[in-house]
């Protein structure tokens, strides 16, 4: 009866264009005849919908966790009921989680955070002498000193000077200011904070937020959260994906007709392209982004992941600094690192930080306010990148198997990256650029005009259709390159590098000969 | 050389209007006449200015970490610097940080999440079996059975189920759905999820979102973020901070003449005015949603923080239930929880959790797609919460000791809540309704005219202006009523009664004698 007398008083609510009550108000009536046997006919119309949410927010898409990642949880499922595959499991080579794929912590950092959890341990003869030194060091600028305390919003202050004193050593001595520097909530917080504070604008003036094609997914995202204008400039696959100035120039002078582009953003090593920027091509680039007056974003959280013997890392700050004071001191950048890349794998923590040059002091003080809101990043986070950047050195206790476990992870990272190339290229159909860095293969695939028909009539992109397939047939989850962005007509996916090496092979192989298989299918 | 070539080359930049090199142009050529003795003169206008940014960046502002602590630092460092003040220490009551006040952390979390970190101490004789029962839980449902991988970007599945089963609990048997469940990076980032997928149209479609007065300003400044419509109800101060439904209706019906209102925050127990709705109170809001066709968001991370002997923490989505299918089946509900407050107090571990109820299914797709983009909370944060939902019970090993460190917190608070009550009622001028929950004091103090001048010759609120004074003489930091929104012509501040009783003791004398100074000043 209650019931009953609701549906009457709905029909008076104040909303009536999108509600149940009005606009099916002869189902209404049905429904409530029906109301005891089928009491979900009671629902009315949701104010959140599809149709009523934010726009920019259902413009979002994630490809590196979009629908190819649900599928795959749908099919560990049904392997776990007992559903027979042509495999046994799911091999998740979507994302860059080390650990996941089964790479041990660096017992260095995780004995520092296990001190710093439960600082009853600083007593235990069990941990070493140095883990224990940064231990102390790290809850004595904690509040309470304890990991439990909010930290300042930009982060607690000596892991901030610990980050300025890693930059500084990192490149060859230009000064650091831990003022500068902005602890995170791994590096996609950073970035999405830093261009909330950039955006703004209406019509032809709004702001154009020039990204790499192909991206990682965060960027598209992030501007399209923000209606943001994103400005794509295209990396040269033909030359390694090379980032060329003359390809910048082209963007940025199209882009002027309809909006204001106002950042650019770098990343470098690449994702999901694997490439390292030459010094002379970062030169460049800071050159034109001087020129063009754009603010900088170098996304450089694979800074320690480099396997290519010609090629260093170099950073957008360092070579900024060399480039004299006319750049240095005018080039605004944001960089942005994080411990969920490199050697550490530590993505769980949600660890990272910012530099930010030549930031307005206005705005240093508009950036903490916002960080403030959120409080402060996840102290223990906090306390890991303090880890990446301060290590132990020679000397210590823990350095010897601190560098051992190091070496082997890179050491490992830089096998795997040659074996996914030259495995890769090995294929009819698959060209792969060599992998200079990062943990990414992203081979460039041949598919059939059927293949693409086949997509087409599913109402997928091609290489959707691709990696599903992949997945289906072989347990291996790849991101279709439509995700990151391709030249139109081209097709990609990105695979990790990261699973152990005799998997790693295995993965190749069934990619192969899924491959050859798909090409005889839709020949 | 360089520098001078570059500042000619400036003049023809393509962004010309804010550039320095035109508008300034005579000013130009003089710089560039100083420019060897006075290098910082090659500067060009910045791109982020205050101008530049994004104007709702901009008009965010949030009292809690604003100026009063900005000062509140900078006093500290000339305490360090040994600058002679009337105090010898900051007391930062302005936050609600219960480790940073020497509250220690309940030994069984840290054990559970110790044991997470560094899985050796599995081994350990000196970790009870309880704790190490429940990090081999945790680990077996992480990537690879490590904190260091990224986990689903809902959260880690068994800890979602702990919620679930923990609010079955809390709720008398009120079913929880694990697939209700969303992890976040502490309270805040729920809220303002749920936030950006709520607010969408334009000009008087435009989202309005009802919050508080006095709110916990996170609500405004994400409503300011967005670009939302915040719409205020003012709490009944007479009647205990009381919410009173008659004022919601007057709120949403003044609101429709301008913005579309579509959400309604309640937090309860109440940030900063420390109230503790009734069961009566939170089946007239519902209602009152049910027939705006509101979504009700829920802030309920005071719940396990309720002291006066009179009140009971209610969840809405208890009551929701008891009132009966047709509100249970329809009503739109989130609700938000945290591992920061209660007795456990951990802040810097970024944990939280979120339940939604009738979320339409798309929309939950939607969310996940858009918390994958920052691709999931803090895994240590995650575990921090399963120990919060998923306490020691009677019978394991550590329950003794749990409990008597939890009993030890809440009892604590309770008095330091009746402490601060009496105390503040015993100053003339000073009026304090009773703290039946949540953290603080958030006293009426009454402000002399000729301070309120004082105040408007300084450009400050009233209460920024007495707030600062009593940071300046006595070294004690609140927060002004200002910053959470206060009825025209009052004045409050925010105070955490989190110090240790002791302490606490001394901070009110210190209050009540500035205050009685105060008074006697700007009589």
């Amino acid at each position: 009866m209650q019931r009953a007398a609701a549906l009457v008083r709905r029909g008076c609510g104040p909303r009536t264009p999108s509600s149940w009550g009005r606009s099916q108000s002869s189902a209404a009536a049905e429904a409530s005849a029906v109301l005891k046997v089928r009491p979900e006919r009671s629902r009315r119309e949701r104010i959140l919908t599809l149709e009523s949410m934010n726009p920019q927010v259902k413009a979002v898409e994630y490809a590196v966790r979009g629908p190819i990642v649900l599928k795959a949880g749908e099919i560990e499922l049904e392997l776990q009921r007992g559903i027979k595959k042509p495999f046994t499991e799911v091999i998740r080579a979507n994302i860059g989680d080390a650990q996941a794929m089964g790479q041990q912590p660096i017992t260095f950092l995780r004995q520092v955070m296990a001190l710093c959890t439960y600082p009853n341990l600083l007593d235990s003869p069990s941990f070493p002498e140095d883990a224990k030194k940064r231990a102390r060091r790290i809850l004595q600028a904690c509040g309470g000193n304890s990991l439990g305390s909010y930290s300042a919003s930009q982060g607690v202050n000596c892991i901030r000077e610990d980050v300025a004193a890693y930059i500084t050593r990192r490149d060859g001595g230009v000064p650091a200011d831990p003022d500068n520097i902005y602890l995170t909530t791994g590096a996609s917080d950073g970035i999405s904070t830093i261009l909330k504070i950039l955006v703004s604008g209406g019509g032809k003036s709004r702001t154009g937020v020039m990204i790499p094609i192909p991206q990682y997914p965060l960027y598209s995202a992030v501007i399209s959260e923000l209606d943001a204008i994103q400005v794509n400039y295209y990396l040269d696959e033909e030359n390694c994906w090379a980032l060329n100035v003359n390809e910048l120039r082209r963007a940025v002078q199209e882009a002027k007709d309809h909006c204001d582009p106002k950042v650019l953003c770098i990343i470098n090593p690449g994702n999901p392209t694997g490439q390292v920027q030459s010094r002379k091509c970062i030169e460049d680039v800071i050159h034109f982004a001087w020129e063009e007056k754009l603010f900088l974003l170098a996304d450089e959280v694979y800074q320690d992941n480099v396997y290519s013997p010609d090629c260093r890392f170099h950073s957008f700050k360092k070579v900024l600094y060399e480039m004299g004071p006319e750049y240095s001191s005018n080039v605004e950048l944001a960089s942005f690192h994080s411990t969920s890349k490199g050697y550490m794998g530590e993505c769980g923590y949600r660890g990272g930080y910012m530099e930010v040059i030549n930031l307005h002091p206005e705005i240093k003080g508009q950036l903490v306010k916002l960080l403030s809101v959120r409080l402060c990043p996840p102290v223990s986070g906090q306390a890991a990148m303090d880890i990446v950047v301060n290590p132990p050195v020679a000397g210590e206790e823990s350095f010897e198997q601190f560098s051992r476990e190091k070496e082997s992870v890179l050491g490992n990272l830089a096998k795997k990256a040659k074996l996914t190339e030259d495995l890769f290229n090995q294929v009819p159909g698959i060209h792969c650029n060599p992998l200079q860095g990062a943990m990414y293969a992203f081979p460039r695939i041949f598919i059939p005009a059927k293949a693409v028909e086949a997509a087409q009539a599913h109402q997928m992109a091609p290489d959707m259709f691709y990696c599903m397939k992949l997945l289906e047939e072989t347990g291996i989850c790849v991101v279709p390159g439509s995700g990151f962005g391709q030249r139109e007509g081209t097709y990609h996916f990105r695979m990790t590098i990261l699973p152990p090496v005799e998997k790693l092979k295995t993965v190749l192989q069934k990619v192969k000969d899924f491959h050859i298989n798909f090409l005889e299918k839709y020949a």
